[in-house]
C-alpha cells in the first residue's frame, strides 16, 4: 500500500491533488492548517498541525508513516510572498519534514518549485537542468555524464521566494541522492481557477467582471504559461506517481499573452466592454516572455493538459458566480489560510 | 567606528581574523560557544552563545548593534560534516543572523562559503559567477548585463555540506539585494596550519611525524589549492575591509600536489622517511584537481599570500610540537568546539 501524505492540502494546487492521487490508489493523508475544504473526497484523512511549529512535522510524520510525500505548503500571501522573511522559515520547516520522511522509511518525495528559480532574462523559456545521475557526487566516481541536447536555464532567483524554494531544491536533491530517497522537483509556472486568492489576476478580473465593474489591465503583452489549476493538480499526482527524477517544468506548454487571459475571462463573463489594456503601468523587471518547456512533463511523466483556456476561463467565472452570491453581503471576502499551496 | 561581530571567532579559520580585523580599526566583537583561546587579542570582546538556540541570534545582534558581520560558524565535525543533517540547521541559524543583523542597521557582511559549493568534474578550476549588478531582479529592470570574459564554474553541490552553504548563499545574495546590506561570499578552498582538527590531513601528518611514527598516505597526486591559515583569516579581514560584493574564491592561487604538501611538513618536521605515499587507497568520487582563480581576490580585493608552503609548514610542525609536549601523557588530544569553522 502506498501512503501519501500531502501538505498544503487545503490550498489553491493542493486541493486538486486529492482525487487523482486517489483515483491512482494512494492512500491520502492531507495535511492542512485550517479547516479542511468542504468538496474534498470523503476518503481523505484528514491532519491538522502547522509546519513552522517546532517539532510538528516529526510527530505528524511518525503518525502516518508515510511511503510518499507531496509537499506544497509554503507561504503565498499575494503581494507579500516574493520578499517576505517567511520564506526562511518555510524553507527550514520544510528540511524538516524532509528528515523526517527519510528518517520513518520515506521512498518518494515530490516538492513544489518555481518558475522563478530560473533566471530572468527579458525572454526566457526555461528549460529544466538534467537530473543528477543516481550516486553521482561524493558517493561515487565524478563523471561529467552525457552531453545535454540542449544547454539549461540558469538558476539566479529574482525573488526572495524563488531563491528559498530553489535553495530547498539544491540541499533536497543532495539529501535525496545521499539517502536514496526518489526525489522530483515540480516547477509551478502560472495557474488559475476557483479558490484562487482574490488579490491575484484571474480572480481579480474574474470578481470585477462577474459584478459588472471596470477593469483595469496593463497592456498584457507578457507572455506567460497558464495552466488551469485542476490540471496542475493532476499532473502534481502524476509526477508523484512516476519514477522520474529531478526538476520538472509543470505547465501547459501553450504561452499566452496576459490581454488574451484576461480575454478569456472577459468573454466567460460576458463582459468584454469592461476590459480597460493599457490602464495601468506594467510592474518594472518582470520578462516579457516566461514560458516553459514541458518535454520532460509530456514525455517522461507522460502527462499533458487536456483543458484549454476557454474550458477552464468558463469553470473559472462560473465558480466566482457562485462564491460572490453565497458571500453576499457577508464581509470580508474569501479568506485563504497562508500557508495555501501559490 | 565600524563594529564587526565575527561568528566562530575561536574556530580554526576565525581565531585569525581578530587581529587583522582589529589593525583594520574594527571594535571587534568575537561569538564562541565555548572558551575564547588563550592567545587572542586582548581588544577582542568575546561573547558566548550558542547560533542554534532560538532566539540567540537576535538577542546577540540586538547587545552588539554590528555595522560588519564576518560570519565563519558552521558544523565542521571531520568526518561528519560533509553529510551530517546538521547542516540543515546552520543553513537555518545563519538566516536568522542575517535577518538580525539587517533589522538593526547592519550594514556589510562577510560569510564564510566553500569550494565544494562548484560542481565537481574531474579537473574544477574554479571561476566565480559575476556578481548580480546592484538592485537587478525584481527591484528593476531586467537586463541581461556584460558578457563574462570566461565562463564562471557550474554550481552542483556534490556534498550536503556544500549544498547547504551554496543555498545559504543563493538566499542571502537575493536578501542582501532587497535590503541593501552589502553582502560578499568568501569561498573558502583548502587550508592548514596550527589549531587544526588533529583528524584533518595536515594535523595528522604533521603529529604522527613529529611522535617519529610512519604515515601512510595515498598516492596523493590530486592538485588543490592550500592557503596557510593566518592567510585566510587575514583575506577575510581584508574582504570585509573592502567594497567587493558576490562570490570570491578565497586561496592561494597556487596549485599543490597532497604528495607536495606532505613532503612540506616531512621536510619541517625532519623525518621524510617515514612518509609512505601510496599506503591507502584514495577515496572515490574527488576531482583530481580541484584548483581556484584568484583574480577577484588579488585584483578586487587587492589582496595576496605572503607565506609560501615550506613556511607555513614549519610554523605548524612548529605548533604540534609545542601542542604535543604539552598534551603528554594527557588524553584526550586537542578537541577543538564544533562550531569552529571548516
Amino acid at each position: 500500500m502506498s501512503r501519501v501524505l500531502v501538505t498544503g492540502a487545503g490550498g489553491f494546487i493542493g486541493r486538486h491533488t486529492l482525487a487523482p492521487l486517489l483515483a491512482a490508489g494512494f492512500e491520502v493523508h492531507a495535511l492542512t492548517s485550517s479547516d479542511p475544504p468542504a468538496d474534498a473526497p470523503a476518503q481523505v484523512r484528514w491532519h491538522r498541525a502547522d509546519l513552522l511549529a517546532p517539532g510538528a512535522a516529526a510527530a505528524l510524520v511518525g503518525e502516518v508513516e508515510p511511503t510518499h510525500l507531496l509537499h506544497m505548503a509554503w507561504y503565498t500571501k499575494p503581494g507579500a510572498y516574493w520578499s517576505a522573511l517567511d520564506n526562511f522559515d518555510w524553507l527550514y520547516a520544510s528540511l524538516q519534514l524532509l528528515r523526517a520522511f527519510g528518517e520513518r522509511g520515506g521512498r518518494r518525495a515530490v516538492i513544489a518549485g518555481t518558475c522563478w528559480e530560473y533566471a530572468w532574462e527579458a525572454r526566457t523559456h526555461c528549460l529544466e537542468e538534467a537530473p543528477r545521475p543516481a550516486g553521482e557526487g561524493a558517493d561515487a566516481q565524478a563523471t561529467s555524464g552525457a552531453a545535454p541536447t540542449s544547454a539549461p536555464t540558469g538558476m539566479r532567483p529574482a525573488t526572495l521566494y524563488g531563491a528559498a524554494k530553489h535553495a530547498l531544491h539544491v540541499v533536497a536533491e543532495r539529501w535525496a541522492s545521499q539517502t536514496g530517497v526518489e526525489l522530483a522537483w515540480g516547477r509551478i509556472f502560472y495557474t488559475y481557477g476557483p479558490h484562487e486568492h482574490p488579490a491575484r489576476l484571474v480572480s481579480a478580473v474574474a470578481r470585477a467582471l462577474v459584478r459588472g465593474e471596470e477593469v483595469p489591465c496593463t497592456h498584457g503583452t507578457q507572455v506567460r504559461d497558464y495552466l488551469y489549476v485542476a490540471e496542475l493538480g493532476s499532473a502534481f499526482a502524476a509526477l508523484l506517481g512516476s519514477a522520474v527524477a529531478g526538476a520538472v517544468n509543470m505547465a501547459s506548454g501553450e504561452p499566452v499573452r496576459l490581454a488574451d487571459v484576461v480575454a478569456a475571462i472577459a468573454t466567460a463573463a460576458g463582459h468584454p466592454e469592461l476590459v480597460r489594456l493599457g490602464a495601468l503601468a506594467q510592474r518594472a523587471g518582470e520578462p516579457e516572455r516566461l514560458t516553459a518547456d514541458v518535454r520532460r512533463l509530456r514525455e517522461e511523466v507522460g502527462w499533458s493538459p487536456s483543458i484549454g483556456l476557454a474550458e477552464g476561463a468558463a469553470s473559472t467565472v462560473a465558480w466566482w458566480r457562485g462564491a460572490l452570491a453565497a458571500e453576499e453581503p457577508a464581509t470580508p471576502a474569501l479568506a485563504l489560510a497562508p500557508e495555501a499551496a501559490r
